[in-house]
């Protein structure tokens, strides 16, 4: 059987201020309705239905994931399916842990290996070019989607390919160009780039590969031992209580590799199918702008834009009014608590924003003003000396843990929805345009029972706000230890 | 006596978004600690006291004035010295209705008309051009400050000089130039303005002048004699209880005419004192960029900014992380519920943006997120179909109408400040951390009663919230027939 495997951790700063550390770009709506990480999931949704699609990530975003899979139909009951690292310890890892977890199942299952975070433009050609893939991993190949560049980048890796092999496949399987591979080359110089362009022997190696479970496990036994011995000690465990400690030991003396660095460069058995698929990493805002609906002065502006003859320019706006006036080529991404104003040919540098922020340790790198929580989310609206206020959304059969906070008061009032409180030794519902108090030191529960979404503005006050202020004795979301 | 008119009414969009059409640039700190109305007051100060100095306004924005001229030492009982008009009608009607009032307590009063809203750099030059220019209207003369030009601006009006005259004046009044007036010239074209600068006989006039209160009357009297009848009658009414009634009716039927066209473009009496002052409307931002203090790649970054290699470039930040990279000659102006962004040469346009959302409807052409009202201030915070969060700042000895809302309740936090709260037939003391509820149709008010701020958390809830959803009973600022 196929299965997928979306590998969803890690973060990323080069799409900031809209991507944040914690936050990262798969998990944002860049181009069309859907998340990249949604978009990943439905593009094979057709090939794998999701009961065999396994999405790899970190204990901190699963609860996005959850979230943003639960959203789409045919998803609603993939929570076993969520594999989550304690650590991340780059792609090896990532897949060799989703690999165990494949065979407890599905002995024979070949995996596909899909970043969350990309875009492609020809689902259909991809489709095909993975059921051409999954019938060579039968033969026991390891099988790399070799993208066919459309311009001299020089921040990806390249392949270059080998002989041309012939391909031995049964009749129903999509004919395609196959190659061996000779060579990986990381991030060229641009002439390097284009030479490579020119040849037309080179592809990017886009991360998409197509495997046996077993092929793949049995490779990282030969080049990768250490892994391999870490992966045993982890599947013996799965079926233990003590499994979620196991995996965190183990995790934690594990070497940070890649698979393509660990396993690829070195197997014989790569191959690789060139794939001309419209493919982009949407590493920088300059490919969002360039793969974008434009008006005809080349301008993307998305919100609510006063625009006075400006070119070439992309403005992502979160609601405030953007005018503009005069520009050319600029990049203008509006949020909350942050807000970037780039060259186009500049984007690139975005990340050393983010570096410099984090040297000053500000929060508005790691976290947008919108925080998401296994429970719903909530929004710093405005924050004094003494006080803050925040809208807080609770989904529908969610429950913030039973708690309370030594230092600070709180005020709620519901504003929509229904919601069940435990307030010390009372028990009761509050309807919309409802509120009570809870003073500090009060142990207190915030649930909601229903099916619509629970609303709340609440206005903290007291001489200690952080959010560390908390003391939890029971959650559905097993934070008390935290 | 001397005696100063600020000229304080009237809107201004070329400064948006930090100034609105209901709160224009004489209210803003663009530069330094003060406002421009404040610095305005401050640069008269050691001639003319705060009880000579006389601030002309719209009744909105009466509170404004009245808290900026509070918050200078000297200025704080100036409450009888700001003159109201219901509507704007031009120059001519505010320094007619002004001389009124200077009349009635010196029949030989001289008065410096005072724009609120410009930059002087050399105020110690500018006041030794006022003290000659107070000697020559003595003598019956209209005085205009003609201010020597250092560029070719297409956007003000020029005066021609005419003859030299001597200046017969007493030995200690300091010895200036002096001009009579050969002609007046609208916003040239470039050319023609080059062509003024370069005669070194052309000035701006910028809307400073100085003359005794009886001779300017006088040339009202005759060359706008309509508009002499009119203020005639409200001269008649000052002593009357009904007098504000009679100036609404007396400026409904006036016609708008500043004093420029309307009496100084014909006047036998008028003349020019030509000042190299450092004059500056500071009518676009390019403005302030030029005179704010730069760093060495000419750039200037006010807030919490982020930059990677701009260039003159200029940040106005509200406290947002703003992050430029690779910018050339853009100024950035962000507050907020809205952000401009725009090429240096084209910040002339910015009136055109305001006239946009001014077609739409759009609030934020009128007025920013925080609104003053003559109790304090109020800012929403956030808006939902059902519900709007604002923080509610209510000054010392300050408090709000007794009023009812037909549609919507009300939850109040206190987060700083001692609140007296009449709830329905409930009076009583609202500490810091405590909250109370008013429901829909109930009578209320919140009153400072302390030497302290008083800040407040509202929650407002109900199906219409819109600001009009207001009942007044009792207000100290007499806004109950609103």
């Amino acid at each position: 059987m196929l299965h997928v495997v979306i590998l969803a951790g890690g973060g990323g700063t080069r799409l900031w201020p809209l991507s944040r550390i914690h936050y990262p770009k798969q998990f944002l709506k860049l181009l069309g309705d859907y998340t990249l990480l949604q978009q990943t999931a439905l593009r094979v949704r057709n090939l794998v239905s999701p009961d065999r699609q396994w999405i790899v990530t970190g204990k901190e975003q699963e609860f996005i994931v959850r979230a943003q899979l639960a959203a789409l139909p045919g998803f609603d009951t993939l929570s076993g399916n969520i594999l989550l690292e304690p650590e991340p310890r780059n792609t090896a890892a990532a897949i060799a842990l989703a690999a165990l977890h494949i065979l407890r199942t599905d002995p024979h299952a070949v995996m596909v290996v899909l970043p969350a975070d990309h875009w492609i433009e020809r689902n259909d050609l991809f489709a095909s070019l993975l059921i051409t893939a999954a019938a060579l991993a039968e033969q026991d190949m390891l099988v790399m989607i070799g993208i066919v560049p459309d311009h001299p980048a020089t921040g990806y890796g390249y392949i270059q390919r080998g002989n041309r092999l012939p391909l031995r496949l049964p009749a129903d399987v999509p004919a395609q160009e196959l190659y061996q591979v000779a060579q990986f080359v990381e991030k060229p110089s641009l002439s390097a780039a284009q030479a490579y362009v020119d040849s037309e022997t080179y592809y990017w190696n886009a991360g998409i590969f197509v495997w046996r479970a077993t092929t793949i496990l049995n490779e990282i036994s030969i080049y990768l031992p250490r892994l391999y011995d870490g992966m045993q000690e982890i599947a013996s465990s799965l079926a233990d209580a003590t499994s979620a400690k196991t995996v965190t030991e183990v995790y934690r003396r594990l070497d940070a590799v890649s698979i393509d660095y660990g396993v690829l460069e070195k197997s014989q058995r790569l191959l690789v199918l060139p794939a001309d698929i419209g493919w982009s990493d949407l590493g920088e805002w300059t490919t969002i702008h360039r793969l974008s609906p434009q008006d005809e002065r080349g301008n993307v502006l998305n919100g609510n834009v006063v625009n006075i003859d400006s070119e070439k320019t992309f403005v992502h706006s979160n609601g405030r009014v953007i005018a503009t006036i005069g520009l050319q080529n600029t990049v203008i991404i509006d949020t909350d608590d942050a807000l970037l104003i780039c060259a186009q040919d500049r984007t690139q540098e975005v990340k050393g924003v983010v570096q410099q922020l984090q040297t000053r340790g500000a929060m508005v790198a790691y976290t947008a003003r919108t925080v998401h929580r296994p429970w719903g989310t909530y929004t710093v609206l405005e924050e004094g000396p003494a006080f803050k206020v925040k809208r807080i959304f609770v989904n529908p059969g969610a429950a913030l843990s039973l708690q309370l906070h030594r230092h600070r008061s709180e005020h709620w009032v519901v504003v929509s929805g229904v919601a069940e409180v435990i307030n010390g030794d009372q028990h009761f519902i509050l309807q919309a345009n409802q509120s009570t108090y809870v003073p500090a030191g009060v142990t207190h529960r915030l649930t909601n029972s229903w099916t619509e979404p629970l609303e709340v503005i609440e206005v903290a006050t007291g001489s200690y706000l952080g959010e560390d202020d908390i003391v939890r004795f029971d959650d559905i979301y097993q934070r008390t230890s935290q």
